[in-house]
């Protein structure tokens, strides 16, 4: 049986502290050291204590192994580019859906920031694939993911061992997106409590070498709190914190009758969201339980703050006016900006 | 109890039929014939009975009462759109995850197709959305999915609505992607017998209102054949019939050692392999199960032709240089370009 130790808090096989202390000689400290951006350095006690920290990002074993690990979909890789150097300041990660949205969002924070330079200089990281957009912005990463669980999973298995390469620490992340409503007005922003499943379950089904493991998909409590407490600090950003349910497909899968399939009737439609309510969901979305899942077992900070765009109760086809849309869009990015300059002092 | 009758072989509830044949008024026949594209009214015998027949790609009985259809993903609608003559003449589908290589397909298909017109000319009918991309080239299809079975799910409704709102009929469908080969050679391209989960069956579970409903995932294999058949007139393809695995993960579910999460050995990442290998797995991507069942529930005929990448026994990242890449994937395309080609008569 694996020897278990506890670090900083963390259980870590013998096998693996080893790996660390071992790898930690005094030449590979200095390189990493020269690599380092100023922000990370200025933030590091004892190097050594903090790369063990660092380390809690990813739960893998066979990482250290590998002479090179190629980020396929960011088109990234640890020998083709300097990883520390390109995202060692960041603290902010915020992903979403839609590429666009994400780049406006990059854009949005650049001026919420203050920050030198122009918006249009900011480029996509990734402009090498067009499986997700990247766009950095100080110490804020903004990332598209699709739509989706398997989407969201595959950028943030790579997120995340970009951060662990990157030796980033105390990052916070951030899912701002759009979801339908289960009794809110369109336009209310939901903080999510829990992810649930199309069950009401607070679980993810991960399938793993074909044996289902459950996750559990709790989020952050105090970042949720900070979050709900800031929604009043703005104006016209309707927030409230309930369950968000997580569902892997748009039409059948969240009970809509409008879809090239549908085998049930309107009041069937209309009881199970009946359920969904008394079971605390507020909103309805497709990446929730997974992101909650990945960041919790990774020991990243993670929020979900989803606009709704419509009340389901009422309907199923998103037919508001685009501008209304966009505006919709723009609360939990609104949002979550605040909290960014809250966070780092720009605003008290 | 909902009354059925039998109509051209397809199960139709008593009050659909009333309302289709109440619905085709001497006007709205009319009305439907003026706005058809040319080569759909060429192929078209009985106005009427052919009408029945679009039916069968849609299975909702919901969707004839609706005022307007507003397919959202692709940012079109019945009311803001004309579809029949947009979309009307469609023969062939190609979908892909990648929204740069399926405007690479519709820049190819034009060439090999000899269509008048300059193929910078061909633009994005869902430019006013970054959820896909779609073009259109004479009787061709060529649309982006994104990753996953989510995705690609919430882009087949919408399709799979398109085309029965433009009164398409006779329509073949293909998914042309990219996989990773479990014992073949990279650069093999694999048409699906089967596609399965990953517990090996021929089966896709979808949730609807909180209950699991399994679908088959049969493709059509007179479709398979063909292709089979005309890959070996073709150069440079090695091709291979075979079952494949369609997985919700890309990492931990692929069985990928180089996740941001990993709990199992190298030895029991080759015996999974292993165990798929012998249910008849020939390679591994994340769309094909939802794709098989959907199709064949809603009567389109379905190929998924995919190019091998690398072969996991050997490895899980994907290092093979960008050009070798990119003509892997050129593979598929090719393959089902020379099919088009068959079946337009253009070549014998």
């Amino acid at each position: 049986m694996t020897k278990i130790c506890i670090v900083k808090g963390q259980k870590l096989a013998v096998e693996q502290i080893k790996r660390i202390f071992l790898k930690d000689t005094t030449a590979a400290r200095l390189t990493r050291t020269a690599i380092m951006a100023p922000i990370l350095l200025n933030s590091m006690g004892n190097e050594h204590s903090s790369y063990i920290q660092q380390v809690e990002y990813v739960k893998n074993p066979h990482l250290d192994g590998m002479e090179e690990d190629i980020l396929y979909h960011f088109n990234l890789g640890t020998k083709t580019h300097d990883l520390p150097q390109m995202f060692g300041d960041v603290k902010f990660v915020c992903v979403g859906g839609s590429p666009n949205r994400m780049r406006s969002f990059a854009q949005f924070i650049h001026e919420q920031l203050e920050l030198p330079g122009n918006i249009a200089d900011i480029r996509d990281i990734c402009e090498g694939t067009d499986r997700y957009s990247m766009y950095k912005v100080g110490p804020v990463l903004s990332i598209s993911h699709g739509m989706g669980v398997p989407s969201i999973s595959i950028m943030l298995h790579e997120l995340i061992k970009m951060l662990y390469h990157a030796r980033c620490r105390d990052v916070i992340i951030f899912r701002i997106g759009t979801s339908g409503g289960v009794g809110l007005a369109a336009g209310t922003v939901v903080i999510t409590d829990k992810a649930v499943d199309s069950f009401f379950r607070p679980q993810f089904e991960q399938v793993v070498l074909g044996k289902v493991i459950i996750r559990s998909t709790e989020l952050d409590e105090d970042v949720a709190q900070e979050l709900l407490q800031y929604s009043s600090e703005l104006p016209d950003i309707p927030t409230v914190i309930g369950n968000t349910m997580c569902t892997h497909d748009f039409y059948e899968g969240q009970g809509r009758l409008d879809g090239a399939l549908c085998s049930f009737s309107t009041e069937e439609k209309l009881e199970y969201l009946r359920k969904a309510n008394e079971a605390g969901v507020r909103n309805i979305e497709m990446e929730s339980t997974v992101f909650a899942a990945m960041c919790r077992v990774c020991n990243l900070k993670a929020a979900v703050v989803c606009v709704t765009l419509l009340n389901r109760f009422e309907g199923d086809q998103i037919s508001t006016p685009h501008d209304i849309l966009l505006e919709f869009q723009q609360r939990p990015q609104r949002l979550v900006a605040h909290f960014i300059k809250k966070r780092l002092g720009l605003i008290s």
